[in-house]
């Protein structure tokens, strides 16, 4: 808390709330008062909640103009409302969800927009050109690691026009339930995965040979033209394979077939439209709901006006507003899609033991956000305020262009790796508390909801929404700011902070069957 | 197929069986006759098995003197009885199980026999002596995996007796319902995998600060001395670390204090009976159950002797021979807890929509394994024949000499990190059909059912069963091979395939609870 009395600042998001955010770092001391005459009768943290009225007992307690709990106390005009003080209210029930109700006369399209990206055969277009190593089992992962690197030392320094050579390995593919009714959503992952369009349309697959998940299940030669016309497998169980060098050797050689190929394209000029853009937020905070993730759904606006495609994610984070969604749907089949997958994950938590108020973090918590609902209202702001064209399952592809509600879980790796299945060429990612997120197939713009995260990162974070709280900055202008670093960094003319480092997680698959 | 008939050869495992398996490499040809007069009625490959009587249909088929299954037609004498005559037999019941009756005399101590390892203050005993740095979630994965390459670049090479530097990434910590009843497995596999012997009691960890998995709760100070004594977490959203460079350095700096403590560590001479061997079996065949597997038993019975700790695991392979185990459990209580770890499997595997048939694979079908029945009769001779003195759950320590079934799935990764975390200093993992199998934390010694494979990968595989089928060795023989190479192996005289290539797949971390 600071000492010396800074002009206090707060924050409502929605003419009918009752409580604000406190903006000052470090928080406010009892008997601050505002220009209005609002005393606070505590110390509140920063970006903590005030009340702005007195709140009996019972009373509903809004932000973003939704009730996000009931006061569980009397609580007076100027104290702090936490956690220990709200009730959670029961989660918006699925059946009679509104529908296109609250869908916004069409946004005017925004044209001229364009960017350096390399086209694919399939008409998608890649922000990186980059050689995916695909696999179909988790045992042959220290070998393609192996590979990886020889390729990266031996091989890729020949063929300066591809990015980067990267193994997509993962824990799947037997010693699993191949079978369960929910398999195919890490089948249909790793194959969607591999046709990313940042991989150029070469893929390649290294499989053990006795693995449950064979090469034809997760690439059939359907998926790809280069599948019917190369050899694209190399099989390590295979008897022309004598010992572990010659392994390596097999793959090193088809490799370096894919990367000659790869290392022919060029960059040339496309529109905005040919993005595909994902969008997502950790490690949020009270902030989040008010900087970044709006400045984020502004960006979403004017790509969708570009006419590209922009995914919005998190089922846990979306559920508590899925009457808000589903009133943006711009066709009942869009808003029967929301419903079915808020039900699939409804279930999913239940047999798990869980609900939707498992979500939130103690970071979270730290950081103001008293619930789900309160996390679900900022998180939902990254959508922007256009119609939702589409939804896609787990770790389905994606090829509608539009706003897309793709669904996944909250948790980041998990969600990044089914934006990246479901086509993802760009990624923004929006975080209050901070983490050092990075992907290795999709470049990733980092946001700061908070300016001293921002100043203290410097060297991670890409963009400082925190501007916005402080009266610096508006909405549009940080939102244009993603919108332009968005195409300078597609075009390869920026770097992003985790590129710099080389900062990249592994891909996080998302496996509700069974393991055996 | 070959062409030139070779002396043909089959084995029979128990006197009441019907079938046998063909053991000549690439099978053999209809209308061959062994000396006794069986002639083949059909080809029949490698590995498969042979009717050694008629089989009308409904004949109860026997394999290891169990029945694998019942015929669905009518199967001549030297016909090949291969999956589609086979009619699964329901699993066995879990209430009265038979207990105690199997259990053997005693079996002579063996004595004399040691190993030189790294003694740890809790009284657990290294065969390496390795650098663990423990995460306790996913966002700070590629941060860690940045420094560690780093420490190994410019730090290890100052400690010679230090053998590695791991870092302990994984997918979990946050982003997950940390409060379902299940999410005790995953945390407490983290904080074991920290107390593995071979990391000689220096954990350190890097936490985000955020996540759910706080490291109190993952490494709660009184499981180690050094975590009430000295600084052991680095936390990147510390207000000190005001750059990735310093969240580096901070992690460098903490890793160098243990590096200095480790390297004053030597190897000390130390009975057999301070190992812990985990035993596991991965891409099986007909094969495994009759050379690799009873191999590893003769092993297994000779460490139990020698004092030492022996684990066997993988559930769904044990399951359909869970009253064969009850018979050999050493007290009632650990007959108790075996029934009760197959019940939760049994659930977990009913709630994902599947059961125990879902774990065979193609290879192991390939390879002659008909259904999970054969398989398990196969998988659990590892255990040899003695008394089972203990059950572990899920990522529990193991802290009980003797013969203790850990339970993990049969998954590879899953169940070699699990054993990792239930303390295991030593791996001995057998394969049929191959795989290039490895861990960072524990040396793995590979032993192959086949001696085709074993010559096919002969820098892949550390030891040949494959010998035992053509009779050229004992299983008594390679049961003693396997055990002079884990001494050697763990005193650092000896180093596996694995190892000579750094082949170490990733942590597989078992969460059967909900992300969100
Ligand atoms: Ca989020
Ligand atoms: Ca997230
Ligand atoms: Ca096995
Ligand atoms: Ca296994
Ligand atoms: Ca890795």
């Amino acid at each position: 808390m600071t000492d010396t009395p800074a002009r206090p600042l707060r924050i409502v998001v929605h003419p009918d709330d009752n409580v604000a955010i406190i903006v000052n770092e470090g928080g406010l001391r009892a008997g601050t008062v505002f220009e209005d005459g609002l005393r606070l009768v505590e110390d509140i943290p920063e970006a903590h909640k005030v009340a702005l009225t007195d709140l009996p007992r019972g009373s509903r307690v809004l932000r973003y103009g939704v009730p996000i709990g009931t006061t569980n106390a009397d609580v007076p005009r100027g104290a702090w409302v936490h956690e220990g003080l709200l009730e959670l209210p029961p989660a918006p029930q699925l059946h009679d969800v509104p529908f296109g109700g609250a869908i916004l006369t069409k946004q005017d399209p925004l044209t001229g927009f364009t960017f350096e990206g390399f086209r694919n055969e399939d008409g998608t277009v890649g922000t990186r050109n980059i050689l995916g190593i695909s696999t179909t089992v988790q045992c042959v992962a220290a070998t393609v690691d192996f590979a990886v690197k020889r390729i990266k030392a031996e091989l890729l320094p020949k063929y300066p026009n591809v990015d980067d050579v990267i193994g997509i390995t993962h824990i799947y593919g037997c010693g699993v339930a191949i079978n369960a009714p929910d398999a195919q959503i890490p089948i249909r992952t790793l194959r969607n995965l591999s046709l990313n369009p940042n991989l150029g349309g070469a893929p390649m697959v290294v499989s053990l040979g006795c693995e449950k998940l064979q090469p034809a299940l997760m690439l059939p030669a359907s998926t790809l033209p280069i599948l019917q016309s190369s050899p694209y497998v190399v099989r390590l169980q295979d008897e022309e394979h004598t010992s572990f060098s010659e392994m390596v050797a097999a793959i090193m050689d088809l490799a370096e077939k894919r990367l000659i190929e790869l290392n022919k394209r060029q960059r040339v000029t496309c529109p905005a439209s040919d993005l595909n853009v994902g969008m997502q937020c950790g490690g949020s905070d009270a902030f989040s709901g008010v900087t970044a993730n709006p400045a984020v759904g502004f960006a979403t606006d004017l790509l969708v006006r570009a006419g590209a495609t922009v995914m919005f994610s998190e089922v846990t984070e979306v559920r508590d507003g899925i009457h808000l969604l589903t009133a943006r749907a711009a066709d009942e089949e869009t808003a029967r899609s929301l419903v079915r997958e808020m039900q699939w994950y409804d279930d999913y938590l239940q047999k798990g033991g869980v609900d939707r108020s498992a979500n939130p973090s103690p970071g979270n918590k730290k950081g103001g956000l008293n619930n789900i609902v309160e996390k679900a209202m900022g998180s939902i702001a990254k959508s922007g305020i256009g119609a939702i064209h589409g939804v896609s399952g787990h770790g389905e592809r994606v090829t509608k262009k539009g706003l897309i509600f793709a669904a996944t879980p909250a948790s980041d790796f998990v969600c990044g790796t089914l934006q990246l299945a479901a086509g993802m060429n760009m990624h923004v990612f929006t975080t209050g508390r901070g983490t050092p997120y990075g992907l290795a197939m999709a470049p990733v713009i980092k946001v700061t909801s908070r300016t001293s995260l921002a100043k203290r990162w410097s060297d991670l974070i890409d963009i400082n929404a925190g501007t916005i709280a402080t009266g610096d900055q508006t909405i549009e202008q940080v939102g244009w700011e993603i919108f332009h670093m968005i195409l300078a960094v597609a075009s390869g003319r920026h770097q992003t902070c985790a590129d710099r480092w080389g900062l990249h997680n592994e891909f996080a698959l998302f496996n509700p069957a069974p393991i055996t």
